[in-house]
């Protein structure tokens, strides 16, 4: 920001109302500063940004809500590939559900000169952004949006996958399909939620008292199976892979009607199980790399304005979601 | 390094010297250094080394193999814990099987001043940590020893470990065991079939042609399996999760004899699996955290000679591993 406002020979109030896009700057001016911000744009893009720094190695900063769990180790990964492709390190930190540690993380990113950040924390809200993040450093958010901050992001088609879930299990015979959502305080939770409701209301299916979300305990687990297979529910939708393991162990454990389960996120061994999950496989590792290549973009043109990437999901079919008992068998069945 | 000969009023050799405890230094000398190391150890310590060095946040760096599996998960996560105690962040980069791209890591965390590095790649030598870890930031290697570099060490307990695995297999009745591991360049593979060797050995088992090392190819382990098959084998150990998921997915894919199987790393899923997996579980919290324990001795007191911790395994009996068939039903079996 200062280097725009010192290359365009304006204040650096001036610069952000431009970026913004703030009435009551001058046309000139306008095209003044927006060429001082692409030309120290593609400069960054150049890689001589780490130089002019004084650090050694071009870096982008990945602040992640947990480093537990498949979809965030995928998501890394096509993050590392991708930046490796570009020269660039990858450095990560993790903010474990913690707000404050998410805004260290990105103060501690921004002060070792990372080049971009990338921020997936799900809990993260604006204002920690607008708090910790110097307005010089880029950045794009993963599987989160950006209220008002005018942030990259890039966003798994959650409502999309959701209904795929569901459409699945309507068309093998199920009328009453219950969802099981992880901490409501996630967007993705409420998210998917809104994309049950919406797939239901679609197909006509009822949702009333079939929607759970909250902690993954296992009490809450068998207080809401219980009043689901009491009221005729025949299968659950569950809202990520933590909350599919908690139903899995469940189910294990459990003696009564069949439930027939999909999963939303791709599990390592859902193969491998008993009987092997049906998911809706996110594409983490895309999601990773569609967010380095919008750093990279908005490195290279930094008046770009904010964009939206929505990456597609993908239904995998396996045993654990059968139709209905003394219903026919489903015309597209087929096992991985 | 600067800092120790600054206060100590030597040179960088000499305080060098009397860190490798090398002959030539006068004791008077010796302790001069002695004093300075412990002083600026403990101001360190204290936590005021990030502030004297410019930086808003104290922090680690963890340089990893990967970061997809569990067991990298769980260390990751055993060693934030600990870094969160003593408020520092913790930031992760990987080096993905590539010792140059580890090296630039080592050297970006050191340019980004953390107070301190963990590294835990397996394929990472020496001679790495040689040419990038500036003298006067503390490392500790996880889950590989140092050959000469004269650094602190944590590692799970590898030949233990295997002993569990082939005693319990030994014990159900099983006279004819094969190891399965991943890359001999990985140094655990190694360690985990020399452990495997000296087992069979203490028990009298027949070890020959049935150690197989190397890429976990579907070709490779369908070759393996059904050599040993033939061969009379009943029971397979692998050596690391990787090799486990492989093998379980050839096994399910495979008609003929059953195969007991007891796999080392804990799986998320192991007690859902079908049947659910006999493991050798290791502490991979607990890795980390002794490795940030370590790291913080070495920082109070960077005069401590290098230390090696070795973390116990623990065998986790499911139903994968019954004995062969036509032997007795064993007396200790539990299932989880």
């Amino acid at each position: 920001m200062v280097d725009v406002a010192r290359t365009a020979g304006t204040s650096q109030k001036t610069v952000s109302r431009v970026v913004n896009a703030e009435p009551g700057v001058r046309p000139e001016t306008v095209e003044r500063v927006q060429r001082a911000i692409a030309e120290l744009g593609f400069r960054r893009h150049d890689g001589a940004s780490h130089l002019r720094r004084g650090t050694s190695t071009a870096s982008i900063g990945l602040v992640l809500e947990d480093l537990a769990g498949p979809f965030y180790a995928a998501l890394t990964a096509g993050v590392e590939r991708r930046a490796r492709e570009h020269g660039y390190l990858l450095l990560t930190g993790s903010a474990d559900g913690d707000a404050e540690r998410a805004g260290r993380l990105v103060q501690a990113f921004a002060a070792r000169r990372v080049d971009g950040l990338l921020i997936a924390p799900n809990l993260v809200g604006d204002e920690v952004l607008t708090a910790n993040l110097p307005p010089d450093v880029p950045a794009v958010l993963l599987d989160r949006p950006s209220a008002d901050h005018g942030t990259d992001e890039v966003l798994s088609d959650n409502t999309g996958g959701i209904a795929q879930a569901v459409h699945h299990l309507a068309e093998r015979g199920h009328r009453s399909i219950a969802y099981l959502g992880d901490d409501e305080r996630f967007w993705t939770s409420r998210q998917r939620r809104d994309g049950f409701l919406a797939a239901c209301a679609e197909r006509g299916l009822p949702t009333d008292g079939l929607v759970s979300l909250g902690a993954l305990t296992p009490e809450r687990i068998a207080a809401a199976v219980s009043g689901w297979t009491a009221a005729g529910v025949t299968a659950v939708v569950t809202g990520n892979n933590r909350a599919s393991v908690a139903l899995l162990h469940h189910l294990h454990e459990r003696t009564g009607p069949r439930l027939a389960h999909v999963g939303f996120d791709e599990l390592d061994l859902a193969d491998l199980l008993d009987p092997p999950l049906t998911t809706v496989a996110q594409d983490a590792a895309g999601i990773g790399s569609a967010a380095v290549d919008l750093l990279f973009e908005r490195l290279a043109t930094p008046t770009l304005p904010p964009r939206s990437v929505v990456v597609a999901t993908r239904l995998v079919v396996r045993r654990s979601s059968p139709p209905p008992d003394g219903a026919s068998a489903p015309p597209d069945r087929f096992d991985r």
